[in-house]
């Protein structure tokens, strides 16, 4: 069983072997209860060490300041589109959003449901280049409001492969950051933000759960028609136990926050990240075979996009990958082509490995 | 590893012995793809795979007509009270709400968010036994609205211990019910009811999943404000994909499934939750030791609470039960006392050795 695989899935995601290893050996026993974490209540105090701890390791991970509250919650990023609007838009129903793909269009749609949403373009004026205008960079200002309850953007778009290296600047509106897919990636200064939020499947757990990170002052302002378990306060109130947690995805974040710590935290992450990208990225570029999109400024260290020049050959490229052990390369279906997924838990070896096969397609295809 | 706990949790609770096994032998490579099923895209056929033959042994199970959808979505049974007020009263913002213990309340706080509820008594008039009054009976009869929207009841209580053994009639008004902590116990009707919803860590898997069983004509009138992981029509037209799904608990709660169709199916399942309950009521009513409260009309198969007549005496109770491998007795803390939920995964041995125990500390304790 240990025929490795390489799974560039874009979530639900490949997590650490390690993790995936501790978590089957103590699956029917956890710490010699006799019973697995799963079916521990969540108000037991076995439990609930469990959740303390991931949340601390969270917080270590992050460094997270005292006056940011950690919920780990039912769910995943489309929910908290909602639950965001209606926390942060009771007093003030007028928010900016700023739009580089997918899931920014997707979050704009839930708080129009409860506000009102000015649409800004994420991306700036593109250089020409020869005769075609080349990819779009990131815009770098915005026309923004400065009374609107909160400007929001997704830091890395996961379907297009968009990632902002810079947190934009916004003056005293709340910047709101939707981190699903690049969340523990990098090292990223928290004290920026006035909340971010991530779906679990990718960098931090199976799917199920959703963490949000929310500065305390911003508690206030929810909507009266607000479902309790959207409820910021009451949940942070609860710690988080307000209605029953996904207990076993908390527990098997806990487990990757620890990995996280043994590997040397987000630094080493970012190093490690970055080192996977640029690998898979100056292959692209240097190939007549294969191509990226994305200006070089934008350009995803977790979701990379790619495109056969000869869009014919994407079944034949997908069917001998998967036969090489290289699985769920299929590009997301609103973009097609190719997209390797490569959030923290894949080792630099699974993209030398698909490097590798890609240059062997190439060559045979040529 | 195999010394035997009998978990008495509510919930998260115990699994099928057999059903862990298989998750735990299969835990890092399902199928022979060395990948987790948690890390399986939702949206690959293996995956697919898996959520379609659970939905249909669930079908197969409890005989779901063709006209009903089932979900399989995030979150728990709370989650549930805000959708579905959002789902229907949308178009007529007022229903009837039945009371009967602590969920049915937090049920009807979520839809005072939305619309206009009714609050109905679910007890009747007690006999008078004696001097004392006796615990009060169910009704059998409300003022019900005929122009409500739906009734909505609880028919399992599970910090009360207060179960309905029959389905109130309401007409041609929809009948909603909250299903958590029974479902799958026993046979039910399906088609008397227009929403069956359950949060799954009781009778169905891990915390983290819910299941909506929805009569395709109550699809059409949900509030503009509902959140897209709400929106049953939206679900429903997805195949409860329009989100990335709680897949792992999705796939547990397969398993259970087919563990239950290889029990014998529903009515052989009643049959067993019946002498288990049998064997626990009768041993506590036999006793001076223990209490029991709730009418014997009343009384749940899944979740029964007891008192002891020393309330004195529960920490020793409880440490002494724990100690002989019977955990998770104590009583929900809005009611004290202690508890015993006996779900489908629970053997009558566990019952028994339960009663044995209880036998034990009321004699040296006498």
């Amino acid at each position: 069983m240990d025929n490795m695989v390489y799974n560039f899935s874009a979530g639900p995601a490949m997590l650490p072997v390690e993790v995936m290893q501790q978590a089957q050996a103590e699956f029917r026993n956890f710490n010699g209860l006799g019973v697995s974490v799963m079916e521990l209540s969540h108000r037991s105090s076995d439990f609930i060490a469990v959740a303390t701890q991931a949340e601390q390791d969270l917080r270590d991970l992050m460094q997270i300041p005292d006056n940011y509250k950690v919920l780990f919650l039912q769910g995943g990023g489309r929910g908290q589109f909602a639950a965001l609007a209606f926390n942060l838009m009771g007093k003030n129903a007028k928010a900016d959003y700023i739009v580089t793909g997918q899931w920014s269009k997707s979050a704009i749609a839930e708080a129009e449901k409860v506000g009102t949403v000015r649409v800004l373009d994420g991306f700036g004026e593109a250089e020409l280049t020869g005769e075609e205008q080349g990819p779009r960079p990131l815009a770098k200002e915005w026309d923004l409001d400065p009374t609107a309850a909160f400007v929001h953007y997704c830091i890395n778009e996961t379907v297009d492969g968009v990632e902002y290296p810079f947190v934009p600047k916004t003056g005293d509106v709340p910047l709101i950051a939707d981190m699903s897919s690049t969340i523990l990636s990098r090292p990223i200064d928290v004290t920026q933000f006035g909340l971010i939020y991530a779906g679990a499947q990718k960098n931090i757990g199976p799917s199920g759960l959703a963490v949000v990170i929310v500065r305390e002052d911003l508690l206030d302002q929810a909507c009266p028609q607000t479902p309790i378990i959207m409820d910021y306060a009451a949940l942070a109130k609860a710690d988080s136990m307000l209605n029953t947690p996904p207990t076993y995805a908390w527990y098997l974040a806990g487990l990757v926050f620890k990995w996280l710590k043994r590997q040397g935290g987000l630094t080493v992450m970012g190093e490690r990240n970055k080192a996977k990208a640029d690998l898979l990225y100056n292959y692209v570029d240097a190939s007549n075979f294969y191509r990226n999109n994305v200006h070089t400024e934008a350009r995803s260290w977790m979701n990379i996009p790619f495109q056969l020049q000869d869009e014919s050959l994407n079944d034949a490229f997908l069917a001998q990958a998967k036969a090489a052990g290289l699985v769920a390369l299929k590009g997301h279906r609103l973009v097609g082509g190719m997209r390797a997924s490569v959030y923290n838990a894949m080792p630099i070896e699974g993209v030398q490995a698909l490097v590798d096969f890609m240059d062997k397609f190439a060559k045979q295809h040529a």
